[in-house]
């Protein structure tokens, strides 16, 4: 059922019965609208068909971009070869590494620098934890559980959890999280609590979900409607009415976005909880999972934003913490509440500690970075940051129309979306997220008005080559972004 | 199905027919053998029950461990509070923060000092690489599809997977494989890769594996079949091949451990295909994930260990990265057949990657600090380390044995299993990882001669206070190790 074209109420009905017994062992086209031409999908099978190409949407000129599959690229990596007998007398195995992580470390600074188009904060300084490099530090199992093994920073995790729970309005000895190791470890969590409290449950999703939601889903054996988007990427609550009506006799298991992965969209919680309420929906038989990848941290800080709270009937909500707080490695944290805990978890004697979080080993140096910088910034420090993003990102998008091009930036959002731009060097330079026809900027605390002055002047440079001569011109990017929003020559 | 105390054949294969289409809500008792009376697993109906406390296993003195579940444990935690309005001013934060972590580093050093119970090498010097901990490197998605996003380590990730494919002999283009973040998600994505392959296999699993593969069998609603196990913690091929004959109609997904958690035992790989072979399976009938955590990569090392080969038809290998490498953080590796992989992938433009990975984000670190060792090292390096590590771990079971502890150790392994101590901060102490009436000492390539003694020494001291005038009595382990490695008063 994942990532199917479009899935009829009564179909996805059926497929929602069929999913436990029926399973489709080839994936099928993940983001339907990407590819222009509906015969693409019947011709190759979907794009994950064994030994199959995968094709992309097309490129701005109409070029198809592909990303092949079934072969391994080796053509960068860097060998690991066998020390000679003599390396610790010449030292020149020492010399050769340190000239490899020399020249990488000066390519970091490079891309670094040049990097906007994912939400990760890029500056921090963690200096201080250096020293604690040497330590193999590991959280193993759960949180709140001390395990036999020592050398852990469980006094970190817990402090760390008490603030996003305090963040999202639920008492200590309500709670029950962990730091996980990125988004999509929040995601799979949230949805298989979901899915144990309610083993027959339907998960919903907006199209414009993180995949890892419908990797969850194919994952757990779970029946998975998605429900359409309006044009800023919020979910449609009038869909979601039509087919939670349409599946009456199946609790509801829904990933509410808190900014999607695009166009930074932010789904109406609260509708969504009386679209529940008005079809019938009692808190007995739903189970919301809040997606809060990015914004989830942000939003508490925008004014007039609504809410995220475990005061409303939510069961988790899950924020990466290498994007907005900024880490060295990816991490995230989640937050349920502990009533749900205890019916995924299970004892494991070997670690003297119960198994409720999906990995067992846990990288211990994250909750020490989430930690320090939390206890440095404080919730004025983030309130600023998230401040001066927003205002970024409107300096972003005025600059944008102002010189022509079509750009949309939702009300409670730093992301940015505009057209895609025509060439793949421009793209791999600014490191750009790109779907179909659209791009998007995610501004974050390390980009400044100068580099978002560098990025567009660049930009505006280059239309004017790529579209000289009129030999290729801007696409029409209105369904993504919205009429009012396109400045093709069509919507100009 | 995970978890049942006893499943017999034909049980299991109703409950592998049952699996897809009942869903079991309530974990049950975990380990059955750690029950010492029966009835308890009657009275708290499980031990992951709602709000229920989980019965440990009796310690030596029959006294019960407990875990409590359903309490959240705040009394170590570091609390993130707010900073002043002077504080930038005055210091007083940054000086504060400086004495957590100076005392938090101490007692690393202490607790590291005197680890014994668990498989990490902790000894390691990553100094070279602290200049990269500014930098947020972040390989998501596919190591062989570069991403968008240019802060990654994939010409490191790659090389190291081909050091593992090549010691796992399968050629560069014929496997798929990434770096994960501990050997869960290795585990995880083995077992995955089994059930894409075949959709209604039942999963089959020695009950000394990892808990992590009955997780799996959980979190992905398969049928599953724990096999009965030697003493000496192998998989028992003789109750294999009763339940696969009971189970034909099914295609077969086996977890093969090499090195359980517990005991360090080697399943037998070769009668495990030939057991399949015999009872009627095909090739394209079953699907073996190797669990090599620990001793995928010391076996290659050990004269006369059989082979861990995809030579073999084995579908996957995964190994931890933190355990004999050593690492700060948590991670494995995993290599599979590319073939395989086509079948899980889908396409996430998103990323311009493929999403064959569990994790989306991912660790860019990891690679690092294992490309770095592998280099050091080499093949040569890693040799003479488990030839170390076997020397010491043969010199601990000889010590114990000489002092009347019973302790047992397997041909191919450096996990000394004996007694579990009589006391709780004594194995709190030295972190010794326990499982019923037995603990272990796993021996990494940082546990030297001098440390051994010492630890072999406090425990004849501390038993010698335990167990004076007759008030309590070393337990009988002949049960867990063998009649022939037990010392109990009966069998010595």
């Amino acid at each position: 059922m994942v990532g199917s074209v479009e899935v009829s109420p009564v179909e996805a009905n059926d497929r929602a019965k069929a999913t436990v017994d029926d399973v489709e062992p080839l994936p099928v086209e993940f983001y339907p609208l990407e590819t222009s031409d509906p015969a693409d999908l019947g011709t190759t099978n979907g794009v994950g068909s064994v030994g199959g190409k995968a094709e992309g949407p097309r490129a701005g000129d109409g070029r198809k971009r592909e990303i092949v599959l079934g072969r391994n690229v080796h053509t960068m990596s860097l060998e690991v070869t066998e020390p000679e007998a003599d390396d610790e007398v010449t030292g020149d195995r020492e010399a050769y590494m340190a000239g490899v992580l020399a020249r990488y470390r000066k390519s970091l600074i490079e891309r670094t620098r040049n990097h906007l188009g994912y939400p990760y904060n890029l500056d921090f300084d963690y200096g201080a934890l250096g020293q604690l490099q040497h330590f193999s530090i590991n959280n193993l199992g759960d949180p709140f559980i001390e395990s036999n093994y020592g050398v852990h920073s469980r006094q970190f995790e817990v402090g760390v959890l008490d603030w996003f729970a305090r963040l999202w309005e639920l008492e200590k000895n309500e709670y029950w999280g962990y730091i996980t190791n990125c988004g999509t470890e929040g995601n799979l969590h949230g949805i298989l609590v979901g899915r144990e409290v309610f083993p027959d449950g339907i998960l919903y999703a907006s199209r414009e979900s993180h995949y890892s939601v419908f990797k969850a889903a194919r994952m757990y054996r779970m029946g998975c409607i998605k429900v359409n988007t309006l044009t800023s990427g919020e979910i449609d609550c009038a869909d979601f009415r039509t087919k939670l009506l349409q599946n009456k006799d199946k609790p509801a298991i829904i990933n509410v976005n808190i900014g999607t992965t695009v166009k930074g969209a932010v789904d109406d919680l609260d509708l969504v909880i009386k679209t529940l309420e008005e079809t019938g929906f009692g808190r007995d038989r739903f189970y919301i999972h809040c997606d809060g990848a990015l914004f989830g941290l942000m939003m508490p800080f925008v004014k007039r934003a609504p809410k995220v709270s475990f005061k409303k009937p939510i069961g988790s909500v899950s924020v990466s913490g290498h994007k907005f707080v900024g880490c060295p490695m990816p991490c995230g944290v989640q937050i349920t509440r502990l009533e749900h805990i205890n019916t995924l978890s299970r004892n494991v004697e070997y670690l003297a500690s119960r198994d409720a979080t999906i990995m067992g080993s846990r990288n211990g140096h994250a909750p020490i970075f989430l930690w320090y910088t939390l206890n440095r910034k404080g919730y004025k420090g983030f309130q600023k940051e998230v401040q001066k993003c927003l205002r970024n990102a409107h300096y972003l998008k005025d600059r944008l129309h102002a010189a022509g091009i079509g750009a949309m930036l939702n009300e409670l959002s730093s992301t940015v979306v505009f057209e895609r731009p025509h060439d793949e060097e421009f793209i791999r330079k600014w490191q750009l997220a790109c779907q179909g026809n659209i791009a998007h900027v995610v501004v974050m605390p390390n980009i400044d008005i100068e580099k978002l002055d560098n990025f567009t002047n660049e930009l505006i440079e280059k239309r004017e080559i790529w579209f000289q001569d009129g030999k290729a011109q801007a696409p029409c990017i209105a369904e993504e972004i919205g009429e009012e929003s396109c400045m093709c020559t069509r919507h100009k």
